[in-house]
């Protein structure tokens, strides 16, 4: 077998075997396939696509060019979230703790931001202390101890997926159902959770544009999970709008606390409860306590301040707050009818919210605040959002990017904050 | 501008701009996009293909990653001949001394072999002394004594073409007409021969294995010289059988000196004063010599030896020989009316005639020699052709590449040799 026949293969349209996959994953691996080879490839199976046996396969060759986790040790069901990202998309921060608060075990490695889209372990460095690279033993000492450990996946996990995710980053090769499906599903399958459940965000701000194609990957993924025996669940949720109030990585940590405290933006809240609920079902964790009651009585918040504490966090430090802030003021008086959650995610990103190349460093303190959301009334002249930034000359083309991206007065509906739920 | 940007836009399948070809083809020859950029925009062009104004600008802007050569200063107009490349097609080696003697000025880049076909420069090794490597004056002065020169391209010539044939090779990127079109136009363009004649081959041994595939390409280069302001016309010929008797290096050469001496098989004759009435006509060059009389009055051999003899060859010294023969005999009485073009050249590289990769070295003396063509009555027992090779060891794999070579008894029509001309 040579990596020719298997790029010719899917080429022309035909199937990939499971042996050309095994091959070719493999040998990608250990760099006996070269980088322009496997974009060829990738470009091949972006244009030509893959069916459900390959997408299993592939996905399968990935999971084995790495170790695989194991929690069976522990004595609680394992359950984790995946989103696929989005704009003010901090639910992991408040779910991961809300959820062992419940019951479950929530073993989540997790990623940095790129573009215009946030990373959670950005979001949680952006606590004086805090560290995201564990162990193996160290992540399940936290485990153990608060329920919850959210950190950075070590570079045993699916080294293959590592390789293909920078390749095609710079190859055009990112848009590909079946690429993305396996790159995330690989990485959480050797992550080693039990139940697994999918925020497949949907709109503007998010990968997925339309429903259409937001259903495919859920689906996608869901049977991917399925195949490999972990529970899956997907949600397709809204990202035609920002997600809560805050863009940005220490505003989105003060949000996170909010909700943790029983308070926060109703959105937030609501799709937090909701997920945890999904997840303690896909865990077959029944009859315990409600996440809504976790919210309200303290124990989600103080499994938080375990889960923060143990990997150095120092909660009682200041949050990182930006040297500069500029308001927009509403223009009219009216209904805030749309708010376009991509505008807003590039406008962060350009004041220092997010990177642009992956060793570019983050700004913790800067982001958005929004004033109003999509239903609010505002009234000409009030605050309708705050630029954070540390360096001021980033406000004109944050401005920018925002110009057209409120309405005030009649626009199209929005999408409803849970549009759709997938099974097996 | 940036290589995600081109990629996208031709993965997506929309035109690339003139600006985009421009800037991809410059980036990527000073190394500023990467390999595997290039691997997926070579891929997303085989699928999604390019237009006409699409494939002109790519080849002008390969062309401009380099030098162009001019042969204005010569008193006589220039042509040139290029063949896609087949099974014993050493047509250049009697044609182009022979289009000489009858006045023009050929001035020939030629290459190596790679897989089943063999190369021009190759062939021309197999001539004890002789030289590909020419700098630019010594290229002008045998084109000046001896009216046709053949060798190597130097690096300066389309170096952009250089890098991404090779990358095309290890990428299954190669059979895509418009970047086959541009890769040869643009080095016969940038050669800077006022007209030239293109053989396109068809068939099992030729790279283009239908008419209908061959047209293609022959009209796409056709239109690519013709936008470039040179004379071009292109024959559609034969390759489902080998052409002439020899196959291989030095048996090439023996073979073409019988056609310069006024013998050898009548359809390298036939093929070689076509091509040369082609170009004479395509150059403008009208009422001189006739290239069957140069063939017979013995000028087109005194060219060769010139044009030979000028780059070292010494054409008193016997060619190389192989150590070891074998030969097949015919199975059966009957007619010969099937003789495969690809299983005589794959037959012909494991003899050692051919290389599998660039740095591999040739055999000079392998090869095969045919004792009868199709139409041909054969007698059973009798030879129907010689095997030739250093290593002996060889001779079993040659053979099961024959295995199914041949048929004695009815079999499909033949290809007429020469099939199509398009002009402009």
């Amino acid at each position: 077998m040579d990596a020719i026949d298997v790029i010719t293969t899917k080429r022309d349209g035909r199937e990939l075997s499971r042996e050309q996959i095994d091959w070719m994953i493999d040998a990608y691996t250990r760099g006996a396939v070269a980088e322009e080879q496997m974009a060829a490839l990738a470009m091949a199976v972006l244009l030509n696509g893959m069916d459900r046996r390959e997408i299993a396969d592939w996905t399968r060759a990935m999971i084995a060019s790495g170790e695989r986790m194991d929690w069976s040790g522990l004595d609680r069901p394992t359950a984790d979230k995946h989103s696929t990202g989005g704009v003010g998309d901090k639910i992991t921060l408040p779910l991961a703790p809300l959820a062992a608060a419940c019951g479950a075990a929530v073993p989540q490695l997790s990623g940095r931001g790129l573009g215009h889209t946030g990373g959670t372990l950005d979001k949680l460095e952006s606590i004086p202390g805090w560290r995201a690279s564990l162990s193996g033993t160290e992540m399940l000492g936290v485990l153990r101890d608060a329920g919850a450990v959210v950190c950075a996946a070590g570079s045993g996990l699916a080294p293959a997926d590592r390789k293909l995710y920078a390749l095609r980053d710079v190859t055009g090769t990112v848009e590909s159902i079946p690429l993305i499906a396996s790159s995330i599903m690989s990485k959480k399958i050797a992550e080693g959770t039990g139940s697994l459940v999918l925020d497949v965000k949907v709109g503007s701000g998010a990968f997925m544009k339309t429903v259409e194609r937001a259903r495919e990957l859920a689906r996608t993924m869901v049977e991917l999970g399925t195949d490999a025996g972990v529970r899956t669940v997907a949600l397709l949720t809204a990202m035609d709008r920002p997600l809560g109030l805050a863009v940005g990585n220490a505003l989105e940590v003060a949000e996170s606390v909010e909700v943790l405290a029983g308070g926060g933006p109703s959105d937030v809240v609501e799709l937090t409860v909701r997920l945890a609920r999904e997840m303690l079902a896909a865990a077959g964790i029944t009859g315990g306590k409600d996440p809504e009651d976790a919210l309200k009585d303290g124990s989600a918040m103080d499994t938080w301040r375990r889960m923060i504490t143990a990997q150095g966090g120092d909660l009682d430090a200041p949050l990182p707050r930006a040297a500069e802030t500029h308001t927009v003021l509403a223009p009219a008086s009216g209904v805030l009818s749309h708010l376009d959650a991509y505008a807003v995610g590039v406008a962060a990103w350009r004041l220092g919210a997010g990177r642009a190349r992956k060793e570019d460093p983050v700004s913790f303190g800067a982001g958005i605040v929004l004033h109003a959301k999509p239903g609010d009334v505002v009234q000409e002249g009030t605050p309708l959002m705050t630029l954070h930034t540390d360096d001021p000359s980033r406000f004109p083309r944050a401005q920018d990017s925002l110009s057209d991206a409120y309405t005030i007065g009649p626009a199209p509906a929005l999408l409803p904050l849970i549009i759709d739920r997938l099974t097996p």
